[in-house]
């Protein structure tokens, strides 16, 4: 942490003899116990473009640095929270919704949160863009060429569009909406994984989140 | 921390000659990092029998002593994730099934999580604690009489629903069913505020989460 974010949520000690307090915990509070800020780390990109990898690599990277940080993805919202959710372009958009709420709650709490999602269209990451201050939202945008992601197709998600088996597959039968302005932008085609991790790593640092 | 619980996470210390992991950090790495276990403290008791209070109570308590805590109830679930829900028996259920997967996350997240909700169906209630370890679910049941509810009455509830202005409130025209194994009962008719959180937090205490 730098003296400046030291000096920042300094001022907002806990008074060590004071017994009992009313209200609320204060996301300052939870702050200063921590010794680090909170913030949402949303991570936009094409299927295959590396999001789970890159969030993984940051979540491992932050851990060592001893900030409390926490991946959501489609792994473990789809399967619990939104279990009731479909595939629709209704059924994405409160997926979506749900999952900037979620974060907004884990914000609240003093994590560092890393979401992961392929989130195609500005207006849903502008939608959970909204929920923040400005200095709690950081956009990640893996910029990815889509010759690459289908080269690599893990799942072999884009054979299957290709074939039309799967509908309305983002950037093969579904537009990608490139961010118009990130915080951070890599390049998971042409950068390793660690670089990648450094990078947004270095964004938060010097935004004094930790 | 106890030194039985010391021991049960120093097993589970980070290594500190390894720079470079794969994998998700996983719950027992948080606790390492905590130095505390997480859990779900669930709250359940009539309208006005003091949930809120004590569960106030009981954050800041667990903040004193330096444990990530997080409060999740109406005030904070139903304006956001949950807004889209209304207030009948379906989306009653739907509200609390949600608020048990975020619960999950947060545990999952290390955090010392308390949920405050009238809850008055055991179904419901087994339901959430049916998606924990047992060692991981606290279920504490706020005795108090419902005459000693409805004298409080702070937000003119029970008169409503006696005039039948509110239907479907639970004590007065819905069943509360008492819960018949909780971990904690306090009787917040009888006990003071400070009386009931110290009877929560020795619990926990005992059970070696912190």
């Amino acid at each position: 942490m730098s003296n400046t974010a030291l000096n920042r949520t300094e001022a907002y000690r806990i008074p060590r003899n004071i017994v009992w307090h009313e209200g609320l915990i204060t996301k300052l509070e939870r702050w200063t116990l921590n010794g680090h800020r909170s913030a949402l780390v949303w991570i936009t990109g094409l299927s295959a473009s590396g999001k789970s990898t890159i969030a993984v690599g940051l979540e491992r990277l932050l851990h060592m640095k001893r900030v409390r940080s926490y991946i959501l993805d489609g792994d473990n919202v789809r399967h619990g929270l939104n279990s009731n959710l479909g595939f629709s372009e209704e059924d994405r958009k409160e997926n979506l919704r749900r999952v900037g709420e979620i974060a907004k709650l884990f914000v609240d709490a003093g994590i560092l949160t890393i979401a992961s999602f392929i989130s195609p269209y500005e207006q849903d990451r502008d939608m959970i863009r909204s929920l923040f201050p400005a200095d709690e939202f950081i956009e990640v945008y893996l910029d990815c060429d889509i010759s690459v992601c289908e080269a690599r197709d893990p799942k072999g998600f884009y054979e299957k569009a290709r074939k039309g088996d799967i509908k309305n597959f983002t950037g093969i039968s579904a537009p990608y909406e490139i961010p118009t302005r990130p915080e951070v932008i890599v390049n998971t085609a042409k950068m390793g994984v660690e670089a990648c991790v450094e990078k947004i790593f270095s964004f938060i640092r010097a935004a004094e989140i930790c």
